[in-house]
């Protein structure tokens, strides 16, 4: 939640000339994101309208510049069929990043709305059909991107934790992924539909204005895997509290309902939710864990306490009825 | 330049309820200031506006919350004479600030314009005029502030550095203060005339549209002292690259031209003003210094070397012809 790449008024002047905006009014780095540095930048627009804003990233060490294309390609293609997604700008020759002193940067359409730290059924309902939008509308996206957060990654996150880092972070955690990790990995189906999922649609990245979304944002986990993968991931996102330790059935009711309004879920995914929910609290529990023991002293990210995961994993394993 | 508190959307909504605001549309922390945590937020109108903007200031352990009447109270009072200053927004009881989970919390306008880093004198001259206009407007203000950042100060700062501290900095540095401190504090002038002085009239605290001053922000050293004198610190903050190797009188001329369109300086201010610039540069390199030591590994504040304000020191003594 920094900075890290310092621009200034000429910097981004220039860039707005670049990037074929008006006059500069305003710029200011925002508290967003965990890895890369993003900016308010507001120009003006010719005729007296309302200034036009944008969201511009800098894209530091952990975004690997050749995903842009996909990244940026898919708002521009999620923005173009309609889904609430931020459209990517592209400059005087239709790039939609450039290099600046030696770091990749985007000019991002700004889309207001609030994250909303207390979810409704009415919002998440919203939640759910907005996600079953995107999973349709990126049917005819071009590209692919292989899920580097998948099943193959939470084993080599918890194996780099080892037992004595498990057992550090809580007692009950090892146990819990040396009995639950192995049963996740040999269950993974293989044969549900595809697609592109978001993987990380918490409720950070939805901005909402009342009860309708007005912008899925931070695509910068999307990849092509299983469809009801996404929804599971968002289920252990959106219906518990923060620590895990309350479920909120409502939520759950609501999510689920509004996502199949849009998107009927198979018999076959139907069935997998309760594998794939425990696959989606082990994926961050896993992070979460390794951040945990990894994340230098006076790093400037906020560690999460992979429990919070922890209790979700034993929730969805007791409790599989919530998707029946 | 962190947001060091944490307020979501929940908080923010009743916020807006309890200043007046319409509903919450957008909110973001933002990389302003050293010591406290900002926030613009965005509130609707009732009638098809545009939404409304502003500043949230959480005021963490750096601000004195007994100066903040003193803070907010001049910004209303310089709003309501027309300077380009941000006007508070009072709560429903008419309060300027509110305590908030144990911290005070203030609604300030948002006004849109960028900070320069490379100023022309067109916006050096609109500075000056804005900060004389500032001078006088505060005139008729009934408050008054002590400056905890005046000569005193200055002496107690250096003196915590030490020899050792200020020659491990730079070994020039030490015998600069030690002739020029007693210097300047045994010529200090009393009896010029007095005002509220902004004070940290820098670059980054003038908001500029074009060569317009659309806003002088951050308040937050602002005091009751030598009126000359803050010409003088805006002086030195203005005329020099930000390494003080480079002195530009293009920008002095306009700067001190533009002040003296609005009010004239007399001819003992006039007199004053070489030595009161070497102590405008000293009060920077004084604590600069000190935090340069004393600043945390870790901390979330870069350190900016005192050597830029050691430079304009030596530069004002060698020079003094720049205010003839």
């Amino acid at each position: 939640m920094a900075v890290y790449t310092h621009l200034d008024d000429g910097d981004f002047r220039y860039l707005a000339g670049e990037f074929g905006l008006g006059e500069l009014r305003f710029y200011k780095g925002i508290a967003e994101g965990i890895s890369n540095s993003n900016f308010i930048v507001e120009t003006a627009r010719p005729d007296g309208q309302a200034p036009a804003r944008h969201i511009v990233t800098v894209y530091e060490e952990r975004t690997d510049v050749r995903d842009l294309p996909f990244f940026l390609g898919l708002l521009d293609h999620l923005a173009r069929k309609g889904c609430p997604v931020p459209a990517t700008i592209h400059d005087r020759e239709g790039r939609p990043f450039r290099e600046y002193n030696g770091k990749a940067l985007a000019f991002i359409e700004f889309l207001p709305g609030i994250t909303v730290s207390h979810p409704t059924p009415e919002q998440a309902r919203a939640v759910g059909s907005a996600l079953a939008r995107v999973h349709l509308a990126a049917a005819d996206f071009g590209q692919s991107r292989a899920n580097d957060m998948g099943p193959a990654r939470w084993r080599e996150l918890l194996d780099g934790c080892g037992h004595d880092g498990l057992m550090g972070i809580d007692p009950a955690l090892a146990p819990l992924v040396a009995s639950e990790l192995p049963a996740i990995l040999e269950a993974w189906p293989n044969d549900l539909p595809r697609s592109v999922i978001h993987a990380d649609l918490f409720p950070d990245n939805v901005l909402m204005l009342g009860d309708e979304v007005a912008g899925l944002i931070d695509f910068y986990f999307a990849c092509t895997d299983l469809t009801a993968y996404d929804v599971a991931v968002t289920h252990a996102a959106w219906c518990f509290d923060p620590t895990g330790e309350t479920f909120d059935p409502a939520i759950s009711a609501a999510l689920l309902g509004g996502y199949e309004t849009v998107r009927p879920l198979s018999a076959a995914e139907h069935g997998a939710l309760p594998l794939l929910a425990r696959g989606a609290a082990m994926r961050f529990l896993a992070t979460r864990a390794y951040d945990w023991l990894y994340t230098p002293e006076g790093a400037l990210v906020t560690r999460k306490d992979p429990m919070a995961f922890a209790r979700r994993l034993q929730f969805y394993r007791q409790n599989s009825g919530v998707f029946a």
